[in-house]
C-alpha cells in the first residue's frame, strides 16, 4: 500500500451513486474524490459540488480511463455495467461495483472470465450485508457452531412501498438477491434450487402482494424468504437462523436476539469502547472538519469547567452526606 | 477549510491515545497523524507504528509546538493537561481533550479565560455521549418536547469491575463526570446541586459498592444516577427521561425505547439508507485499504455470477410455479 | 344454568387428565371433580388423592353413564376416544376432549354426525391457544383489520426435545395438528392444501429434524409452519401475523409485539386490574384455602401495621424534606 | 379444611369490592358469594345481580355477624377498615382486607393487638403483587442469591391519571405503600428511614409532579421510588435489583429481564404447560360454565373433524413430497 490517498472515481450520480460520492468524501480515510461521471450533466455537477478537488463526467468510460483515477465505484444501474467492469479489468483497477454485477449469469459470467484471465480479483460487489455488525455476529456464531450445526434460516426483507415501476421480477432480481447472496455467504454453501409461492393465483404487475421464496442449499439448509415490499411500516431485513440448540435473530430492532438453554436475549457490551465506538467516531469526524476551520464542534472548555466544578461538588457531597451547591465562576462572554 | 488534509498530532499514547491515533489513520476523512508523543517512548513508537509518515516523541509540548501539526488530540492523564492546553491556546491551534479538561475548577477555569482572552473556541472536551446516536435522538425528542416537559432523568452508568486504583472520588471525577456533562446537555440547564448517598455508613475505599448521585438543575428537573463500577455482568450507560406524557430510555441494549399512548417500543427506520449506513462505510473503508493494494475485500465477482443465477432460476421459479435447480458454471481457479 | 356445581368425571389419568383434575379441583368455580376413569387403578387412584369427594374407576365408560357426572373432560389417548365421545353424546352429558378429537377424519365424521343428530353441540376440543391472551389479542387485531388484511401468517412450534416413540407423522398430528386449528380460527377461514419440506432428503424415523410445512387457505392466505420438536433451548410457539400495514406477533416471550405506522413494541396496560389481574386471581383462591382451614396466606396484620407507619413517615417526609425515621412498636410473638 | 365451600361476604361494593364480589363468583375454586355489604343500597344490590344466592346488605357490620358468613373481604375505604376488623377477629372468622389495614399506625396497631391477644393470624392484607408472577420470580431470585447479594432496588409506580381528590399525601399513603411493603417481602427486612425530592419547591397541591422517595432498610440496601400518578401513557409497575453480579427487572412489560454474566434477556418456558396455564385455565373455566348450561364454549366437534382431515392430509403431504388437497366432507347445518 502506498502512502498516497486512492484517488476514486464514482460512476451514476443517482442516489446510491451520490450517497457514495459523500461518503468517500466525508468519511472514508485514505481515499479522495476525484471524479463522478453521470450522462446526466447536471446530477453529476450536483454530485461534486462541494469537493474542489473532484471534477464531473458524462461520459463514465472516461473516468475508468483517466489517468489520476485510481479506483471506480460502480453505481450505474446494472445493464451498463459489463463494458464499465471490463474495461476496469482491463485497466487493472480495483472497481466496486453496486449490485447486481450485471443482470444476468451470462453477462457476469463474460466478467469473471475476465477477470480470471487476468488472474487477479479486481471486482467486488456491493453486498453490503456482509459488513454489517449483526449478520457478522451472525455468521461468527454460525461459523462456530456456538449452538450445534445451523438447519434452517428464516429471513424477511420488507419495504415500506416499492417505487414506482417496480416489477414483480425486481422482488427476486433487486430484492432477493441480498438474500441468495446473504444465504452463500452465512452458510459457505452455494444454492441449489428455489421455488417461489404467492398469496392469491395471478402474478401481481405491481409488486403489491408479499412472495414465499424457498432456497435449497448445497449442505441441506433449507431457507425461506418473505418478500414484501409494500409493508408499509417501514424498512426491515431480518434472518433468524435455527440451529440445534438454538436460535439467532439480527434485523429485529433490538440487536441480535438468542434464544439458547432457556433464555432469550442479546449480549452486553463489555466496555465502553465497543460501546461508543461509532460516538467517537462520528465526534472525531466532526471535530476534524471543525478543526480545519480553525475552531470545534462538541462540548467547550467551559463545558470542561461546568463538569470540574460539579465533580468538585460531587466528590465534598460523597464525603459528607450533605448536599452540596454547585456554584459557576461568571461565564464569560465567547461561552454565552 | 483548507483542501489540505488535518495533520493530528496525539499527547498520550496509552490505550485512549493509541484508540485514537489509530482512529485517525484508519477511519477518519480529512485528517493525518503526523505525531505521538507520550514520555514513553515504548509506547509512543507502538502508537505510530504502521503510518509511515507519522514520527514518535517524548515530549509531548514538541508535539503542540511542531510547524507540521495543525490540530491535537489530548489523552494524556488529566493532571497533565493544563500546560498542554495553555500552550495549544496559545499557538491558536485547536485540541480536542479528553475528558476530565483539568482535574479542578480553578485549572478549569484558568484554561477558560486563556481561551476567552484570546476571544476563539479553540478547545473541545471528549464527552463523547454528545455524539452518540441513541444520545442524540433522545435530546432531538426532548427539544422537540414530543413528550410535553422532562421532568425527571433516571441514570445508570455500569462497569463490569473498576481498574485497581480506582478510588472512591473517581466513581465522581472519572465515572459521574459523564453524567453531569449529559445532563447538562440534555436540558440546556446548569447543575445547581449535587447529592450522594450509599448503601451502608463507611465510605468504601475499593469503589466497590453502588452510589446514588442525586444532582438538581437550574430547570428544576432532577436526576438521579446509579454510580456502580463493579457490577460484574458488562457495560452499561443508561439514561431514562421521564416527561410529561411519556418516558424514553437510551442505553437499554435496544436501541432507545419510549413509553407514550398505551405503548411501549421503539422506531423503525424508514429505508435501507439509515439500517445499513455503518455497513455501507465499513464496506467502503475496507474497499479503501484493499484498492489501495490492488484487490478487494468482500463478495467477488463470482459471488455476482452466482447471485444473478440464483435470480435467473427464482425468476422463473415466480414465473411458472417450480422449483427450479440452480446451476453454475465451472469455478475458476481464481475463486477456489 | 342451575345453581348447583358441575359435577366433572375426568378420563385419563396421564400427564394432561391429572392436571385437568387439579385444576377442577384447585381453581375452577362453579365445578366439582366427581371422579377420574383409568384403566390404571393406581394412577387413577393418585388424581382423586386429597379430593375426598372423588373416587377412582378403572372403566372408563362407567364414568360417562354414572348418575352424578354431569360432564366429562376425556384425556385419554386419541385412539380410544371415538366410544367415549359417542357414549357421552347418547346420553346427552357435554364433553371436553383433548385433542386429537379422533385419530383420522373417518372416524371424527361419524362423532359429528352423531352430535347433529342429537341436534345439540356437546363436544368441545381442547384447543387450548384459543383461549390464550396473547393469541385472543391477535385474533381481536386480524378480525377489526388493524392493520389491513391479512396476508400471511408465519407460525414456529418448538420444543425442547421430542419425547420417546415421537414419530415423523406425529410432527403433523400432534403438533401441526394446533396450527392448523389455530389458523381456522385466526383466519376464519377453511384450509385446502398443505405441503411438507424438510431438510435432507430422507424421512427422518426420530423427528429429530424441523419440518417446514406449508398451509394454503380458503381466502388466499398462506401460512408457513416450522416444527421442530427437539430445539433444544424450550418450548416455544410463535405466530406472526404479516398484514397490508403491519406484522403483529405472539409467542416471542415479551408479549404480543407489533410493526407498525414506523414503531416496533407492545401495549401497556392502562390500570392496575389488567395489569394484576392475574395476581388477584391467585392471591383470592390462596386465601380460599387457607380461609377455609382458618387461617390466612398472606400479608398479615403486622405487614398492614409495618406499611402504616412507613407511610406515616413517609408523609411527614413529603412535608418536611427530611429524611424521617420509621420505628415500628414490639412485634407480638404472632408474627415472629 | 372441610368440603363444604367457603361462604364469603364482601364488604364495598366499589369498583373493588364488586371486582372481587365477581372474582369470588365466577373464578375462585371452593368459595361461594353469599353477602355484599354497603351503606349504598344500590350499589350493593348491583354487585350481587347475577349470583342468585347471594344478597344486598346496607350494614356492613351484618355481614360480618351473619351466621352464613365464614369469612369476609373488606373493600370499603380504610378510615371504615377498624371497627369491622375488629369485629371479624372478634368473631374469630378470616378476613382479607384491602390496603391500608386502617389509614395510621395507632389504629393499625390497635387491630394487631387484638388479633395477637385472640392467638391466631385472621387477617391478610390486600398487598396483591406478592402474587403477581413477575414479582415472585424476582424474589425467588434474590432469595437464592443467583446474582450475589441485593445492592439496590429501583422502582417507579406510574399512573396514567390520577383521579380527581387524589391528594399530594395520597402518593405515599395510597400509591408508595405498595412499595413500602414489596420492599419489605423481597428483601425481608424492615424499614428504617424514609426521604422525599420533588421537582420545585413547593409541595403539589394536585398531585401533579412525580417524587423520588429513597426507602432506607434494616440490611443496608437503599431503594429509590419515582411515584408519578399523572405519567399519561398507561399504567406501570416496575421494580429492578441491582445485585453484585447482575441485575434483575420486573414489570417493564417484557416479562422479568436480567443483565447477567454479558448477556440481557429473559427466561424461556420449558414445556406447553406453564406456557399455557393461563389458557388452560381459562377455557376450563369457560367450559365449566357452558357445560352447566348444557353446551360448549370452544373448538367445536366439527373443527376437530377438520383438524382431523388437515392432519391426514399433511400426513401424506409429508410422505409423499406433494402438494395435498384438504377436502371436507359437507358440513351440518348445526355447524353452520
Amino acid at each position: 500500500m502506498t502512502d498516497q490517498d486512492l484517488r476514486v472515481g464514482v460512476i451514476g450520480a443517482g442516489m446510491m451513486g451520490s450517497d457514495h460520492a459523500a461518503r468517500i468524501h466525508e468519511r472514508l480515510s485514505g481515499a479522495r474524490l476525484v471524479a463522478v461521471g453521470d450522462p446526466d450533466a447536471e446530477r453529476a455537477d450536483r454530485a461534486v459540488r462541494g469537493v474542489p478537488e473532484a471534477r464531473a463526467e458524462t461520459d463514465p468510460l472516461a473516468v475508468i480511463t483517466a489517468s489520476d483515477v485510481d479506483a471506480v465505484v460502480i453505481a450505474s444501474p446494472g445493464p451498463a455495467h459489463e463494458p464499465l467492469l471490463l474495461a476496469a479489468v482491463e485497466r487493472g483497477i480495483p472497481v466496486l461495483c453496486e449490485k447486481p454485477l450485471t443482470p444476468d449469469p451470462e453477462s457476469a459470467l463474460r466478467v469473471v472470465r475476465a477477470e480470471a484471465a487476468g488472474g487477479r480479483k479486481l471486482v467486488q460487489v456491493g453486498f453490503m450485508r456482509r459488513f454489517d455488525p449483526e449478520y457478522l455476529r451472525l455468521k461468527e456464531l454460525l461459523d462456530a457452531e456456538e449452538f450445534g450445526r445451523t438447519l434452517l434460516l428464516h429471513c424477511a426483507h420488507r419495504n415500506p412501498s416499492a417505487p414506482p415501476g417496480f416489477t414483480t421480477d425486481m422482488l427476486i432480481t433487486d430484492s432477493v438477491v441480498h438474500e441468495f447472496d446473504t444465504t452463500r455467504w452465512l452458510l459457505g454453501r452455494d444454492l441449489t434450487a428455489v421455488s417461489v409461492r404467492q398469496q392469491g393465483t395471478a402474478p401481481s404487475t405491481d409488486a403489491g402482494v408479499p412472495q414465499l421464496v424457498t432456497i435449497e442449499t448445497g449442505g441441506g439448509v433449507l431457507v425461506d424468504v418473505e418478500i414484501f415490499v409494500n409493508c408499509g411500516f417501514g424498512y426491515q431485513v431480518r434472518c433468524e437462523a435455527v440451529c440445534e440448540q438454538g436460535t439467532a435473530l439480527v434485523g429485529g430492532d433490538t440487536g441480535m436476539r438468542t434464544h439458547h438453554a432457556g433464555r432469550w436475549g442479546g449480549g452486553v457490551t463489555s466496555d465502553f469502547r465497543p460501546r461508543f465506538r461509532q460516538a467517537f467516531d462520528a465526534e472525531f469526524q466532526r471535530w476534524v472538519r471543525a478543526a480545519r476551520a480553525g475552531g470545534i464542534d462538541g462540548a467547550s472548555a467551559w463545558d470542561g469547567y461546568a463538569a470540574a466544578a460539579a465533580c468538585e461538588a460531587g466528590v465534598t457531597a460523597q464525603r459528607t452526606g450533605q448536599r452540596i451547591e454547585i456554584v459557576l465562576a461568571e461565564r464569560p462572554e465567547l461561552y454565552a
